[in-house]
């Protein structure tokens, strides 16, 4: 799968991969996001269109992840010592992303996408590295489900569907709630 | 507001509502929504685009206000007698409705349109009516953006962004979970 790759650098794979981003990137500082098409990006990339297809099964399913690329590299949630910390700064980063531009064609192009579940595998992956942190505390873990649920789920739905994004205390409180037993 | 306009049927602006809203429904039996088009839309209806765009601003919030307009009649949310029930039953048929092709199409068209806000204005007044049934209570009444975050995002999310929808117990728990005082 095209993240995990990514993650593994090296191998011809990786490189096939890290080309086709590099042309969507350029591409999309030359023209319209709108105007894009694969065979455009497969010539750019020196691949034939079914290398992308067969890849990612659809140009928003590539462009969701160049844009996941982009925003995430390959950094780890910060650990600030406690879980509400963590969550707290993975929260009010990814609050930051969505409200962005390119966080908010991303969730488009990944809504358009074949494949809408993989923004939940790649958020629960996170959520899962920081609660692996914890394991060991004598406090209860919320499960993924619930942290999706209540930090997740609010912050992008208020994103997409009203006129402000979620405040920063607004975020707190919905982490308070998560972490109720 | 088309969506006051319709709650007080009668008038001419409503019925030049009523027309473009039936025009638009005909042509959706007609042919592929990706190719309607206003200029089309006001022809079939009598009218003129600029009535459309002077109204609805552009094509997707006239598809959401006519997908909002069939799939909620002009029904009050159902009163069971408490607030856990109404709610219940509320985000129950929420749930059913924006999972279906319909709700699903609706949310897209939503959020291209030029006003994503209007979706949770009408959510939070759908809201505020089963609130207001039990405002004499004593139990401590939720607000209206704790149930939008933690009844309706969550049920918006699962359904743009995961394989599966929120089963009915996952909601009932999100009920309870913002019932608590």
């Amino acid at each position: 799968m095209a993240i995990k790759e990514a993650l593994r650098p090296g191998g011809r794979s990786a490189r096939v991969q890290e080309s086709i981003h590099t042309a969507v990137r350029e591409l999309l500082e030359e023209q319209e996001r709108s105007t894009l098409t694969v065979p455009q990006i497969a010539t750019r990339a020196g691949v034939t269109p079914s290398t992308i297809y067969r890849r990612w099964g659809d140009l928003s399913a590539l462009l969701a992840d160049v844009a996941l690329a982009r925003m995430r590299p390959d950094s780890e949630p910060a650990n600030t010592g406690s879980l509400r910390g963590d969550l707290r700064a993975w929260a009010e980063q990814y609050l930051d992303e969505m409200s962005s531009e390119p966080g908010r064609n991303m969730m488009r192009d990944v809504q358009s996408s074949a494949t809408p579940g993989y923004c939940v595998t790649i958020l629960s992956a996170q959520l899962q590295t920081i609660l692996e942190r914890y394991r060991d505390s004598e406090e209860p873990l919320p499960d993924i489900d619930r942290l999706l649920n209540l930090i997740v789920a609010p912050t992008v739905f208020r994103i997409l569907f009203s006129a402000t994004p979620l405040s920063v205390p607004e975020l707190h409180a919905l982490i308070e709630l998560a972490l109720l037993p």
